[in-house]
C-alpha cells in the first residue's frame, strides 16, 4: 500500500499498528516483543531454580512540538511515560537511562530547563537517572531536542498483568478524564484560546498504580492510554486477549474545554493522548472497590468505570452512545495529531 | 562562551565533555550518573542481605550518516555499540531495547534492510531484544532513522571494573588497529578511494571482554573508544583515576589505508571513532597473559600493548612519538567528524 515512511505510523493507531505488527515484530522475533505489553517482563534467574524478582524494562523516544507546553515540557513527558509503561506492567520504577538527540543551535538554556525539569520528575516518581548520552545532528536534521528514556524496575514475585488476560464479565476502569494531554499540546500549536488554560496531564502513575494492586492483585491488567488514546489501549486489549470490549459513551469522563476543543479541530476525544492516565481492567467483583481506591489517589480523584469485556465481538471495541446507538470504535486511522509525544 | 548547542557537543571530545560535565551531570545529580562509566551497575537487592548479581544499564542513540557503509550499517552499530558498553563495563550483556524516530518519507525497504541488520546483530552477540518504540517526525526535521537502543545485563558477583581505579605501572592493552569506523564512514562520506574497501570495525566484544576477564581477573578497567577515539578513552581515565599515561606511538596499531586516509583528511588517528575495539588496563604482571589470550580471539589478532599508566602528570596523556619526542594528547576540540555513529 505504501513504500515510505508516513506521519501516520507515529500517530499510535492504525498504521502504527501494521507497521509494528508487519515490520518489526516479525523482523526482530521473540516472544517477549511479540506480546507487545508496555514494557517487557524478564527472568534473570539463571535457571538454579531461585526465582528471584523479574526485571520491567521498557522504552520510548520522545519528539513533541513545541518542547514547552502548558502543564509540562518535553522532559517531565519522557521520565513519566517510561515511568508508566513500567508501572502498569505492574513493576516499580527504579533506574531510567536518557539519550539526548540535539539539533545544532539549540539555546543552552532551553536544555537546562529540560533537565531541570527531568530532575524533578524523576525525584516526583522516585527513580534515579543513572545512565545517558548525548548526540548532535545538524542544523535542520533534527528539531531542538529529540528525548529517548528507557527505564528499568522490578516486579514482585507472582504478579503477572499482561494485555492477554482479560476476560469476558471483567470491568474497565479509566483514571480520570481523557484528552487533556494531546489537546493542551494542539491548543498551543493551534493557538487556541480557552477561558482557563488548558494543561497536559502528565504526570507519574507509579503511585496510584501500586494502590490499585494492593486492592486487587487480581487486577488482568493495566495500560496508560497514550498515543491513539483510549481506542488504541482498548483496540489492543480486545486483540490481545481475544474478546469483545463494551464502552459506555456517558460514563467517560471528559474536561468541557477538552470537549469544546475537539469539536473545534474535529477530533474524537477517545483519539486523543493522554501522560497521566490508565486504564485498569478487574474482575467484576473488584470494580467498585477498586474504584473507591482509585478516586481516593490524587492522581485518580475523577475515576469513572466506563465499560465491560464481553465475549461476544472477539477483538472489537463498541461504544454505547448517548443516544442509545452502538458504533464499533476502530483504530485510529491516518495522521490526526502527529508529534504529540 | 557559547550560549547554543553546536555540532562539536557531539564529537566526544572537549566540549561533549564540557556539556556532559557542567550542565547533565550537575543537572540531573547522582553518583551513580556522576561516576561516567560506560554503563551503570546498580544493586537490585532490598538491602536484605541477599547479594544477588548487579545490573548493569547502558543507553545510545545513533545518527549515523550515511545509514549504510562499508561494514556495516546504523542497525549493526546500535547493537555493537550498546553491548560493548555492557560488555566494556564487565557485564553479560542479555536484553536490548530499540527506539527509532524515523523521518517521514524513509523508505520502508531501508527499514527493514537495518532491521533484519539488528536481527543478525543481536544473534551473533547472544542478546535478545525484547522492547521498542517506534515515533515519526515530518520531513525536514529528522534524518532518514535515529535508533537509540539500551541495554541491560547482569554483573557477577565480585566484579568491579571502574575508569576511576587504574593504578602507576598498570598497562594498557589495545584489540585491534585505530581508526577503522571513522575512516570507513568519512571515505564513503567525502568519496575517497583506496585499493582495498576500508571496512568499519564494528563488532561485538562480549566475547573478548569474556576472554580477557577470565584470563584476568585482577583487570582494573576496559573502554571502548568511540566517538573522540583512543584519545578520548585514555584522558578519561587519566583524569578519573588521577593518573598519568604514557603511550608509545609506534605501538599503535593503524592500518595503512587508515594512515595514508588521515594524512589526505588531515585527521589525527588518535581521534578517530572505533565501534570494535577496546582498551584494557592491566597490573604489569598480568600484561604479557592478557595480551596472548587477545590475540587468540578473533576479534583480538591485532591487540597490543600501547602504554603504561604513570604517577607521573595526573590527568595527563603523553605520547612518546616515532622520534622521541613527547607530546600531550589533549581531548579532541572542535567538531571533527561528526554523526560518526
Ligand atoms: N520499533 C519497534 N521495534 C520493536 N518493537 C516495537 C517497536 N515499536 C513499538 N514496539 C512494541 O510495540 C508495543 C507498542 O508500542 P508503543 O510504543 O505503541 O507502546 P507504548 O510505549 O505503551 O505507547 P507510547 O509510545 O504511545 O507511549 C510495545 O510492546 C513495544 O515494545
Ligand atoms: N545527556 C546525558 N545525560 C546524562 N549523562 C550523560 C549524558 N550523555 C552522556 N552521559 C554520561 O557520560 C558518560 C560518557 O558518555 P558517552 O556517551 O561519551 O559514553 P559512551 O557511550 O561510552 O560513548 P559513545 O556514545 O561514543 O559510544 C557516560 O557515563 C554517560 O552515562
Ligand atoms: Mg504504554
Ligand atoms: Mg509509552
Ligand atoms: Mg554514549
Ligand atoms: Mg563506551
Ligand atoms: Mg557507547
Ligand atoms: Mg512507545
Amino acid at each position: 500500500r505504501y513504500e515510505h515512511i508516513l506521519l501516520g505510523h507515529g500517530s499510535g493507531g492504525q498504521l502504527t499498528a501494521e507497521l509494528i505488527g508487519k515490520l518489526f515484530v516479525p523482523g526482530f522475533g521473540g516472544d517477549v516483543l511479540g506480546a507487545l505489553e508496555d514494557a517487557a517482563t524478564l527472568s534473570l534467574s539463571s535457571g538454579n531454580g531461585v526465582h528471584g524478582p523479574r526485571l520491567a524494562f521498557t522504552t520510548d523516544s520522545f519528539v513533541v512540538r513545541p518542547l514547552f507546553f502548558p502543564g509540562g515540557d518535553i522532559g517531565r513527558l519522557a521520565v513519566h511515560g517510561t515511568v508508566n509503561d513500567l508501572a502498569v506492567a505492574g513493576a516499580r520504577p527504579l533506574f531510567l537511562s536518557s539519550a539526548f538527540i540535539l539539533e545544532e543551535g539549540l539555546p543552552l538554556d532551553d536544555l537546562r530547563r529540560i533537565v531541570a525539569s527531568m530532575r524533578a520528575a524523576c525525584a516526583e516518581a522516585g527513580v534515579t537517572l543513572v545512565t545517558g548520552d548525548t548526540k548532535v545532528v545538524d542544523r535542520g536534521k533534527g528539531d531542538g531536542v529529540f528525548i529517548t528514556t528507557s527505564g528499568v524496575g522490578l516486579v514482585p514475585e507472582g504478579r503477572s498483568l499482561s494485555i492477554h488476560s482479560a476476560r469476558p464479565g471483567d470491568r474497565i476502569l479509566v483514571s480520570g478524564t481523557l484528552g487533556d494531554h494531546g489537546i493542551a499540546v494542539m491548543s498551543v500549536r493551534e493557538g487556541l484560546e480557552f477561558e482557563t488554560v488548558l494543561e497536559s496531564d502528565t504526570a507519574p502513575l507509579n503511585g496510584l498504580a501500586r494502590t490499585i494492586l494492593e486492592t486487587c492483585s487480581e487486577t488482568r491488567c493495566m495500560r496508560d492510554p497514550t498515543r491513539g488514546g483510549l481506542s488504541s489501549a482498548v483496540n489492543e486489549l480486545a486483540s490481545a486477549s481475544g474478546v469483545g470490549v463494551e464502552l459506555e459513551e456517558t460514563a467517560i469522563p471528559l474536561r468541557a474545554e477538552v470537549r469544546a476543543a475537539c469539536e473545534m479541530l474535529g477530533l474524537d476525544p477517545l483519539y486523543v493522548a493522554n501522560e497521566g492516565k490508565l486504564i485498569a481492567v478487574v474482575p467484576p467483583e473488584h470494580a467498585d472497590r477498586v474504584l473507591g481506591a482509585m478516586r481516593s489517589h490524587p492522581l485518580g480523584r475523577d475515576s469513572a468505570l466506563i465499560g465491560d469485556v464481553v465475549a461476544e465481538h472477539p477483538g472489537m471495541v463498541i461504544l454505547r452512545s448517548r443516544v442509545g446507538g452502538r458504533r464499533v470504535v476502530t483504530l485510529l486511522a491516518g495522521e490526526q495529531l502527529p508529534r504529540i509525544c
